[in-house]
């Protein structure tokens, strides 16, 4: 008998009609003789009403208050999840993060599990019970709830997986799979068959929704395969796994695009040691995120220091950086929000030159000016003004004839 | 320095303005020098929306599922309570009914209080902190999230008031307090400036809708004074507590009602020892209330048996009754929901005779039959058809002159 964990995202399980399609798939994995352990996320866009409904009563709701707040969305879904099994003849019962022993840290919003306790999962289990937990959320020793912040369910669901040692952990979402780029902006994007966990993490964190990135290193950690597929039908979806073949991975494998981004340059900073902490440990104790840092060459002992933040945090950043700059002697800060990172990844780039000119051909060609560039071991990243994002990503998709990919 | 209890209804919680217009209540009472605790109940139609939701899924939702499922909507109220008054400049913290130590049998749906463990509240209050308790749930021994059945909130409320040893405990709802009648059926009905425990356990039980009887009987085992008043203006409400003056006690003090009455008769029992529990005892394993039971003279060793239970748990109580009615050879059951019952309440009526002829005659001079008769020492109940209700306790609150009570 075999373990498996599934996901079911928000768009799955928006409506009773939904949960209830989604049940049937889960009774339809139990029968074939699995073990089933179900991660649920919140019905629709229920996290963004409570969100609404909080500022209503507060601008700037506390981070603990919120996280008890938005908990109570998946643990509904589990709940009415667990009534539809049961509509269906099936035992089944509902855990809440903390019941189905998810230890996390501290951080309010974005917390990390630290621990999985699955003692009572486990129990559920033996007794024949399909498991629902409610995902996104965990508990600190202290007894408070916490979220792990967007997407948290996909990691919950990774997470349980390796915990539970299941043979494979599901992610149902309302994609196919991983695409080569996105099908909303390239309709000749092909779906990929499979892809190797180190692609798919650069993927996710470039830009590419289909699966949170915390939750894609989770599975690489423990690897842990997981699959990506349409809650909707039953075509075979994305497989994400270690063992990707030899002759897959000389490639591009896909194009990632993130329009969540914005800049921050701090004009004229003293060239000195010690400069990019004072700038950088404030924004990390602040939970910020910094992506892409560049340096400009120093003219006359004086630098500029530009980096990228998501949108959703230039305002504090800001509020953080301003004062910073001043203390240091740096002229001023100045900021964009319009702007765009493109990406191509694959493994395939580690060892072969000519990706990197490629694209800034294809770039040049369509006259996209790239403000920022970074690169890792299988990714090459150019940061472009924000309505240049479709024209760029088309272009690189037909430059490294990604459309070609036989899937 | 006073701790109080404050406990906020559906009605006085159901939208962001009302939740500011409490949390400014909330705040007065701090500034006052006191500790508040404050329960709080869903919003509004929260609760019947989620119920609708569940039926959905599943037209017969499992207790347990259900009670995690309900459990939400108060402790959503508790966390936008807590944002509204950190954005009034106090400190507060959300505690769940586990958080709050609130520690309840098994029995899903109904669950009674076995023990209440404060040391959270007591921290959190030692800290500065306005606490916010979620109304209505508690957890079982094994982390199973209860509820306490509906009105439960006033039943977290005077429990927690009662283990923290509270000066008081403040019920604050839609109505000006307890009333002669319902002011809707009867306009000239006078609000009471207090009433004793046993007197509102009496109007409670038969249909007062202003507090939960359960809530009123633990006021009156802890003495714990409780103050019914509503939360949408400074009116000083009803005192319910044990040490009402001598000269108000010899008096009726309210006419209850209550339209939630159905009634089920076994006809043709065989009248032998054992009959009794042997209908009774499964009503009671499977949680049924039954209210009134009156058993007609046997002729030919055979009998009537006729009780009344809630209308929600008429169809339960039938499926039992009717194969045991079969077993034990009586000839049928029949059962009727289209009834009501009125109460007259009030101490005096233990020494004093003429109050049941008073009642029977003000019942007759407007040609309603009474089905059934039962009384407590200070209570007669008559139940009647439903559709005769309004006229009963209007005629009823004239004979006995309440609208003359001076308050």
């Amino acid at each position: 008998m075999a373990l498996v964990v599934q996901k079911y995202g928000g768009s799955s399980v928006a409506d009773a009609e939904k949960i209830k399609n989604v049940a049937r798939r889960i009774v339809a994995t139990k029968e074939k003789g699995n073990e089933v352990v179900v991660v649920v996320s919140a019905m629709g866009k229920t996290t963004d009403n409570l969100i609404q409904l909080a500022k209503e009563l507060n601008p700037r709701p506390e981070d603990r208050e919120l996280d008890v707040l938005l908990s109570t969305g998946e643990i509904v879904t589990s709940t009415l999840m667990a009534m539809a099994l049961h509509g269906m003849d099936h035992q089944a019962v509902s855990l809440t993060g903390q019941q189905a022993g998810i230890q996390t840290d501290s951080s309010h919003g974005r917390a990390r599990i630290t621990r999985i306790e699955p003692k009572r999962i486990v129990k559920e289990l033996e007794q024949g019970n399909i498991v629902i937990v409610a995902g996104f959320q965990g508990i600190t020793p202290d007894l408070n709830t916490t979220t792990l912040g967007r997407g948290g369910s996909d990691t919950t669901a990774v997470a349980l997986a390796a915990s539970l040692k299941a043979q494979t952990c599901e992610i149902y979402t309302d994609v196919e799979g991983v695409f080569t780029a996105d099908p909303r902006l390239v309709p000749e994007a092909k779906r990929l068959k499979e892809i190797g966990y180190e692609e798919m993490l650069e993927l996710a964190t470039y830009g590419s929704k289909v699966m949170h990135p915390r939750a894609v290193e989770l599975g690489e950690v423990y690897r842990m395969p997981i699959l990506v597929a349409c809650s909707f039908n039953d075509n075979p979806g994305t497989l994400i796994h270690g063992g990707v073949s030899m002759e897959q991975r000389n490639k591009v494998r896909g194009i990632a695009h993130d329009l969540n981004v914005a800049k921050v340059t701090v004009l004229g900073v003293p060239d000195r040691p010690g400069i990019a902490s004072a700038i950088f440990e404030p924004l990390a104790k602040a939970n910020i995120s910094v992506d892409t840092i560049v340096q400009n060459a120093s003219v006359k002992n004086l630098t500029d220091l530009t980096f990228t933040v998501a949108i959703g945090d230039l305002e504090k950043a800001l509020e953080l950086i301003e004062p910073i700059a001043k203390s240091i002697g740096a002229s001023k800060c100045v900021s964009d929000s319009t702007l765009a990172k493109v990406s191509i990844v694959g493994t395939g780039m580690l060892n072969a030159p000519g990706y990197a000119a490629t694209m800034f051909r294809a770039l040049a060609e369509q006259k996209i000016n790239i403000q920022l560039i970074t690169t890792s071991e299988i990714r090459i990243t150019c940061i472009i003004a924000e309505d240049s994002a479709k024209d760029a990503v088309k272009a690189l998709h037909k430059a490294f004839e990604l459309e070609r990919l036989e899937i």
